[in-house]
């Protein structure tokens, strides 16, 4: 904890560091005239008092010892996270990747406050039975219009974990069509399913990478592989997991031996995928693997996971819940690959708000109705957020933004990081917008490190093992990045002089 | 399709059926004073040109192969859903028995258009790292109010399915939890569960019921047993069902037997315990299978699961997904069975709009965060949706209310239905609010009536291999009640004269 004068001392610091805005800066300037400079401290220590109380309170009736602080969303702004004792917080972390334009959005404030989206809320259809009359040009003007290119449906959903179920769903039904052609469901099949056994029941399986996240319902959690935490104890199908390839940093000093990694693990794909005793429907993979610790691969890699898919007829679904909707300097991550073909399908969720995956082949929708289907199939009122979301991004031309603020913060990192070789190592993100992490050499140390970024009024998150990873939304400028890396240097100073 | 003098005939009976309303009739009167007093017929068919036109549209991007007709949520009001071409039916189905308080309701749009709403919506929070302030309150002024008796915390989630999903995997730690005792994760259960594999992968089960349904998603339709089509072609786990008493109707006339079949169904649900080869961590059971064909079961049948699940150590999992939230006459419907102990989960979603799971037993939480868990856990915006309808439940006695309205209809139905008893039977509902069904004795005939129904303006639904159910909102009145009747006398003359 930190004491008052290292409290006063901060506090003289962030005023040092508070950068003149100009409105060529960012758009956080012309969303948030009024977004602070600087993080604001107002308590000893972060969790103040007031969260502290309230979190107690909370955690009698809802299970919330994840918590870093109790948050006061009426007082965030822009870049900024206000816990429950008015410290405002820089955050690069935003809500575990999922808030795109900033709190307190006024555009987003307007969509809220819409006539549509009240009618969205109060009169919540059930969209496969009674879709609404707008929806379709909803999607059309929002969720479609950013469709990755090449696809041009979409079947929605509520969260990362169902729009991942949803795709498997379609894949192991549009497999089970592909070998059954025109013919009917046997008698065998429709009884046999009632039992949960073959061959109504699939025996087939979703291929999906050592690391990787893709969601914690059951069958997603079967192709998540990033921690033994999130499955001990949960019912798992014997699904395969292939090995994601460690790359060295920097790169350019690896490019032999990273080549070489891919190489191999492109061959064990094929080789599990040989050997596996049954068919293989599908094939989930990250552009990056985020919670599993930002560990990314080439696009060479990523071409040749899409070539052995097309070979053995597996459909290649690409889990862009985190790593979609722009931060990576492009809409969608996988755009970094320039692949041959596209993929077959692409999910999303989190910075969209609105889930679901977008497909083109007609045949991933199931022959019959009712099959992919379920009460509500998505939320109209996440829709018109992702509309707004879309048409501010192509407005302000966020995505590029992106890509040059996260070029300011990975060149910075890289030299702050080359001062303290042994204390932290693999800058990764180059040319991939903000979404950049690096690893500390102990998971003790990253932890100090998170720690104290808190305590300078910076709310920041770790993933995999010992990693950081940076998470701010589209609306972080060069004035944030810049501010960013100041306190940063300034906790390295303290931590490592 | 109807032809246009058909149609004008409907138009005039319309009219006639119209009721006179009073204020103390029921709260619609009040809610929605410009409600319609009979359904509005503009089209000669339903659905009409319009909603054939957006539906062809909708459907390009969208699969809506399952839609009734596109609806015009603007100028639906109460218990009358509109259509893309201006008809207005009188709803007895509610977006799959979802909308509680009636389509435009003044008191959510309220709630809709506050502050509150509009930051919960564009500053959604990653609930368990960055619980708002007000979190807490909200649940206790609302969603937990209306937790049923011996229950004090929730799990917040999104849908019917991931509500049912989290509370499985809250029953798969806890029993985990309690054969491990103090020891820690052995290394091999670490290792194995990154393998999907036992023991770190649990091998448990979880029970279900023949004909029950508990969603889509690959946990919840490993216990969803209602139709081949919603399972086919999806892998499952390999877990028991159990049969659920076939109950025969009259209740009165067959009260011996109907008790010798209870007590069958409870030795065969403790033979399939006894001799499963592997543990079985909990059962979910409906009170009234509803998507399954409305099979209801007695109190007697319920006590008797309870008093097995205790016996054999096995957690009891409601699902209230369509049952919860007033309908059926009580708040919870397992209030109906008055058990000696509570069970240990009960989970809700649909009408409630917010979704998750009720619990006392603090040991549902697991021992370490991060186990239960995800980005969003609930979402805040359908929280404050749930605080109005349990307090406008609560204003209006919408519960006793609707026990009312239920038996006017039950009684007017048994005594229309008893007109055709080579038609239709199995009148199911006495003294269960308006959770209302009976079964034709063909799909045939049973979808003959239901697309006359939609010709008559009347939105119904049906559910198992030919019943009807009835699942009007809790803004459902006497009025709406008789308006209904003297529809469906109608529409069994008309038929079956």
């Amino acid at each position: 904890m930190l004491r008052r004068s290292a409290y006063k001392n901060l506090q003289q610091r962030a005023s040092q560091l508070q950068l003149k805005r100009s409105a060529s800066q960012s758009v956080a300037s012309i969303y948030f005239p009024s977004e602070p400079t600087a993080p604001v401290l107002k308590t000893e220590s972060i969790p103040g008092p007031k969260s502290v109380e309230l979190n107690e309170e909370l955690g009698k009736v809802f299970d919330n010892r994840a918590a870093y602080f109790v948050s006061d969303y009426k007082q965030s702004i822009g870049n900024y996270l206000s816990d429950a004792d008015g410290n405002k917080l820089l955050d690069v972390y935003a809500q575990i990747s999922s808030i795109a334009l900033g709190y307190n959005n006024p555009e987003l404030l307007k969509t809220a406050k819409s006539d549509e989206m009240a009618s969205a809320i109060i009169n919540r259809p059930a969209l496969a039975c009674f879709p609404s009359a707008e929806y379709g040009q909803v999607l059309k003007d929002g969720i479609l219009a950013a469709a990755p290119k090449g696809m041009n449906k979409v079947w929605t959903a509520l969260s990362g974990s169902c729009a991942n179920e949803t795709a498997y769903k379609a894949a192991f039904m549009y497999q089970a069509q592909k070998k059954r052609g025109s013919l009917d469901f046997t008698h065998e099949e429709l009884s046999s399913v009632m039992e949960n056994k073959a061959p109504g029941a699939s025996d087939s399986a979703i291929l999906s990478f050592e690391k990787g996240f893709h969601g914690r319902l059951f069958g997603s959690l079967s192709t998540t592989r990033s921690k033994a935490i999130h499955k001990l104890d949960i019912p798992a199908f014997p699904w395969p997991a292939a090995p994601f390839p460690k790359l060295k940093y920097p790169l350019d000093n690896h490019k032999h031996e990273n080549h070489a990694e891919e190489d191999r693990c492109l061959g064990e794909l094929e080789k599990i995928i040989k050997n596996h005793p049954t068919d293989i429907a599908a094939l989930i993979v990250e552009p990056v693997q985020s919670e599993g610790g930002d560990n990314h691969a080439t696009p060479y890699f990523f071409q040749g996971v899409r070539d052995i898919c097309t070979k053995y007829e597996i459909l290649m679904i690409v889990d862009e819940v985190q790593t979609g909707v722009g931060a990576s300097g492009k809409f969608w991550a996988h755009e970094h690959w320039n692949l041959t073909t596209p993929p077959d399908m692409v999910t999303f969720s989190k910075k969209f708000q609105a889930a679901g995956f977008y497909f083109k082949n007609p045949d991933l929708q199931p022959a019959q109705p009712y099959r992919q289907f379920n009460t509500w199939c998505g939320d109209p009122s996440k829709a018109l957020i992702a509309r707004t979301i879309y048409q501010e991004i192509e407005k302000y031309d966020l995505v590029n933004k992106t890509q040059e603020v996260g070029d300011i913060l990975y060149k910075s990192l890289d030299t702050l990081l080359s001062k303290y070789p042994t204390k932290m190592k693999n800058l990764r993100g180059e040319n991939f917008g903000t979404f950049i992490a690096w690893d500390f050499t102990s998971v003790l140390e990253r932890q100090e490190f998170l720690d104290t970024c808190r305590q300078y009024g910076v709310n920041i998150g770790g993933c995999g093992d010992s990693s950081v990873r940076l998470r701010p939304t589209l609306a972080f400028g060069e004035e944030h990045a810049k501010l960013f890396l100041g306190i940063v240097e300034e906790i390295f100073l303290k931590l490592y002089k």
